[in-house]
């Protein structure tokens, strides 16, 4: 039975930004390797930034080879620019997730570039992989598109034009990203629903941050208007070196355990998540564990969606 | 302006359930004061159980009576059983609140009773306060409606069952209670529902805690079926020493503070109850501060409810 909702864990990436310590590229492997074998079809498992920028994927090249290897998972990284899409293209990245901001201080601050620029990558980006890596896979995020910290609100008319650009260029996949924890459920639906209206098929998926306690609230919404994948770190790890306050993702095992509870079978294996959760606290000793299933565990009458 | 939805403070009871540190009386009342001056109108101040099981609440006569001197605030506490009600009353209490529960066996372990018994002394209760509190008010909340960590599942036609006996006996609230955070977002539309056919024009209250995550999207989802009135409790403190694992209620805080981002009316003010949140930590060094809210700080797009 394939899953009718998808996780993508993108802790290996998003939750590492803000880990100072490097974490070594065995223990990444180990970590991409075991959630794999959980469950996990995506992957977002390194980003091809400057490592003098972030020296935490500085081994960005080696993890995407690796992970490339594993069966029955597609491995994504993230990249800002043309020069980052190439390298990752290069390493045999499966799926390369291009990262945009719809707020044009977080824009400049992220990726020193204005959101019209960065647009205009976007699209040289996908002319060159048409022609350089055609079995690639492109897929896109609009980071910010629920508001910023640095510029306070986005409009949300401007985040439907965006993705409406973004779509004739024909991304695999565009994903909303409330990159700072501003989003609410009513916003969620909102925004979604007008972006829908702008992208024909292209699927849309949701990249929430647990910032204000709304995290997984915005995924139930998400779920109202249609979404069916969603971005998730394992121990609500994660946050945007670049976007002041950002903090966790929404706890992988946490929004499993909510979507499976729903109904929305994921596929995922969430004993084996637990325990990888687990290890993940030796190898981040300094990182605190965030999500609520941790200590809960699950209820007595949880089951897996049928 | 009135208020679109009331967040009812409950930590002062609830709260306190799990803390073994006895909490001066003078600091209980300085806590409901300031919430109180925070827009509260409405806060379940203490537990008339036997002193000797729970000594937190062995001050129960002292909070109740100047809690009630307060302006704009009703007092309400909790009671197992007729002399628990007796003695709320006794002391001047505004609103007792009779907790029973759906579980069998959560019943007896809480109130040392069946189910049954527990529905007929309500009644007794009713009859009783009637005749000699006919200005008070008795309110009723069902414990373990959405699951049990002793029994497991509530049937939910039970839970229906019981409040529309309850309903009889016209109580002027009835809370559903999900005491062990087992409950998901569809199950509290359908349970709601359910409930709100059985029981005419008294009045709905949630009560969740956030054991598993899930607690400020079961506050979406009860508001969607029309649920008006929540309980939560500062710094997400609480949980039921009868009920194995149950933890946190969700947080007052990260509660209003979602309410009022989806365009509800609380009539409270949110710095106010951060300011609170940080002398809670002197007041109960050993409790960890639960929410998110509390860590991040408001987003900067955040405004009031209109």
């Amino acid at each position: 039975m394939s899953a009718a909702v998808i996780v993508r864990e993108v802790g290996p990436r998003d939750g590492l930004q803000l880990v100072n310590d490097f974490l070594p590229t065995n223990s990444k492997l180990e970590w991409i390797t075991q959630q794999a074998g959980a469950g996990f079809s995506e992957i977002e498992v390194t980003s091809f930034v400057p490592p003098k920028l972030m020296p935490q994927f500085a081994d960005a090249e080696n993890v995407i080879f690796a992970s490339n290897k594993l069966p029955n998972m597609a491995a994504s990284a993230l990249a800002l620019n043309l020069k980052g899409v190439m390298r990752a293209l290069d390493a045999g990245a499966d799926v390369v997730n291009f990262v945009l901001s719809a707020s044009e201080e977080h824009s400049q601050s992220n990726a020193r570039t204005s959101t019209d620029e960065a647009i205009g990558v976007f699209k040289n980006t996908k002319e060159w992989q048409r022609k350089n890596a055609p079995d690639s896979s492109i897929t896109v995020a609009i980071a910010t598109s629920f508001g910023c910290s640095l510029q306070g609100d986005v409009p949300e008319y401007q985040v439907a034009k965006i993705a409406a650009q973004l779509a004739e260029f024909e991304p695999a996949e565009i994903t909303l990203a409330d990159t700072v924890g501003y989003a609410n459920p009513l916003q969620v639906k909102r925004i979604f629903k007008a972006v829908a209206a702008e992208v024909g098929n292209i699927p849309l998926a949701a990249h929430f941050h647990d910032t204000r306690g709304l995290g997984l609230a915005n995924v139930v919404a998400a779920l109202d208007v249609g979404v069916r994948k969603f971005d998730a770190a394992l121990a609500g790890l994660g946050g945007c070196p670049f976007a002041p306050g950002a903090s966790g993702n929404i706890a992988t095992e946490d929004t499993v355990y909510m979507l499976e509870t729903l109904g929305m079978r994921t596929g995922i294996n969430l004993e084996a998540l637990m325990k990888l959760r687990e290890d993940f606290a030796l190898w981040l000793p300094n990182e605190p564990l965030q999500g609520r299933l941790g200590s809960a565990g699950f209820a007595r009458t949880f089951t897996y969606a049928a």
